[in-house]
């Protein structure tokens, strides 16, 4: 199996102008789970010859999988700003490093840098997977714009809600996997499968996510615990309370919502809101729907070493607790 | 010819979420010289047979001519967000009308738009088109990262200068003329000619913009005069200024740089020093020379209606009054 942070690790950045691109050497090294990678040359290798990994036809899905780090780290880049976020991963964000500025051009490059890696893919590839590259950027800028746009909206709905986390989270995922697949030389039937696959795999991952903040062990999560409720995020969870709350605890969610200091107090308060109507299970059962969807797909594969990994990690990431 | 303004309009910007798509129609609509499809387009007539135009293989080079046209805007865009520049072409900037998350968010998504009008380029050229841009691209933000970088910098030479906007400006006409012959199938020899005319080129019309900022005329300059004087933007004018005064000149000039009320005082006192050191003499010389080198690389291509509209234009830049 290729080692995605060493192939990571030989990109040089040393290169000038060191303003440009330091920052984009220090996001790439702060590491993360590099799913989306692992999703791309795991999908190749679930249809190159059975699993059996051909190391030729493995290094031809490389760049593009390494494309896809580099464009979700870019779009980390990009929302820190927007967000005003001062850590990810437990270091300073590169707005809070250096400044607003060499975040944006930063950024900016790290998107062209994805583009420059998916040149490297075979000749006879590179329209095809240019144009599959081009969908999944756009979905996710407009998935980011809907999020945004939902802190301004006062009626979101689950459907509102799905829809924008298939655009911001999963839409990655399923070009992964689908880019792995083309370029690997999947027929248009495995390549649904394997987009498919990658999308409920990122509903599930998503909805896992709004569970993990108000439900997960602070001492594997990595982030503050009730993190979304004190920014009042429209999660999963909050718009299946809203919906199935009745009117004595809306009531009282709304009140909830309006408190600005008192952080440890209100998502005591919420959490406890959430236990009590229920909206855990409410997201687990989602989830554990998107799951099985995602390993229904697996049956359209070859069967194989890299479908059984496929099978692991829709289970894994269905009961993770980082 | 293809009219570009009516390219540019017929892309489809209707499209939700609206948050991320109006900043870019509004944009794109905002005019400017559309210099760079138009380099794009003649260069390729210059090798399509002569000049007498071939309909198909024109429309051809349009993907990629809109593509640069589009990557240009999304830099000015971004560009307007870290300068802080309120007003490009007498309307409010992006960021200004909306907000700094807009103005990054559309920007983003107007850089992957102009890959995906690059991926409309015959299937045959994608994979060298794209290299291409992205060599461009990278040029133009390492360009904007020394610009930024010299504004700290207390020792910035003229050659520093030159190669600062060779990739601010330049490449991306260099490139421009580059990418439209490559797809009207010019040669090696012809390429470098198209490529070194546009950098030559490129490199006139950003001092006759250095020029202009402070003996332009107000009535068609488009800009307020002297704007670069009081941001003591280390022009080519400020730069030979400083290498070429005498010790009384030099102290004079220091003395105003540190001036940051008094503008129009300012902007007389330095306009003054340049005038007695001849720097606007200076900059001409050196336009002329780069004017020279432009037109010369011309007498390696087809000698036909396009290269002579490139011989004109070379011409009427290194004259222009706005």
């Amino acid at each position: 199996m290729i080692d995605i942070n060493s192939a990571l690790a030989a990109l040089d950045w040393n290169k000038e102008p060191k303003g440009l691109y330091e920052p984009i050497a220090y996001t790439l090294e702060t590491g993360g789970k590099r799913i989306r990678p692992t999703l791309a040359l795991t999908a190749a290798e679930a249809i190159i010859n059975g699993g059996l990994i051909n190391g030729d036809a493995i290094d031809h899905v490389l760049p593009a999988a390494l494309a896809l780090e580099v464009f979700h780290n870019f779009t980390l880049l990009h929302d820190d700003v927007m967000d005003r976020a001062e850590v990810r991963r437990g270091r300073p964000t590169v707005h809070a490093k250096w400044n607003d500025n060499t975040a944006i051009l930063s950024g900016d490059q790290m998107l062209i840098e994805a583009y420059k890696l998916l040149a490297q893919v075979p000749a006879d590839k590179v329209a095809g997977t240019l144009k599959l590259f081009n969908e999944m950027a756009t979905g996710v800028c407009e998935g980011q714009q809907y999020d945004m746009d939902f802190e301004h909206m006062s009626q979101v709905t689950i459907p509102d809600y799905m829809q924008m986390i298939e655009k911001k989270t999963s839409v990655l995922l399923a070009y992964a996997m689908r880019i792995g697949g083309y370029i690997a030389g999947a027929n248009e039937a495995e390549q649904e499968a394997l987009y498919q696959y990658g999308l409920h795999i990122g509903l599930a991952f998503q909805i896992q996510d709004d569970i993990l903040d108000v439900y997960g062990d602070p001492k594997t999560f990595g982030k503050a615990i009730g993190g979304d409720i004190c920014a009042n995020k429209k999660t999963f969870l909050l718009l299946s309370a809203l919906e199935n709350a009745d009117a004595e605890s809306k009531a009282e969610l709304y009140q909830w919502l309006l408190v600005t200091d008192r952080n440890e107090e209100k998502i005591a308060a919420i959490t406890n809101i959430y236990t009590r109507l229920g909206v855990r299970e409410a997201g687990e059962a989602v989830m554990e729907e998107h799951t099985a969807q995602a390993l229904a797909q697996l049956d359209k594969l070859p069967q194989n070493d890299a479908t059984e990994r496929l099978r692991k990690l829709a289970e894994q990431l269905a009961t993770r607790n980082k």
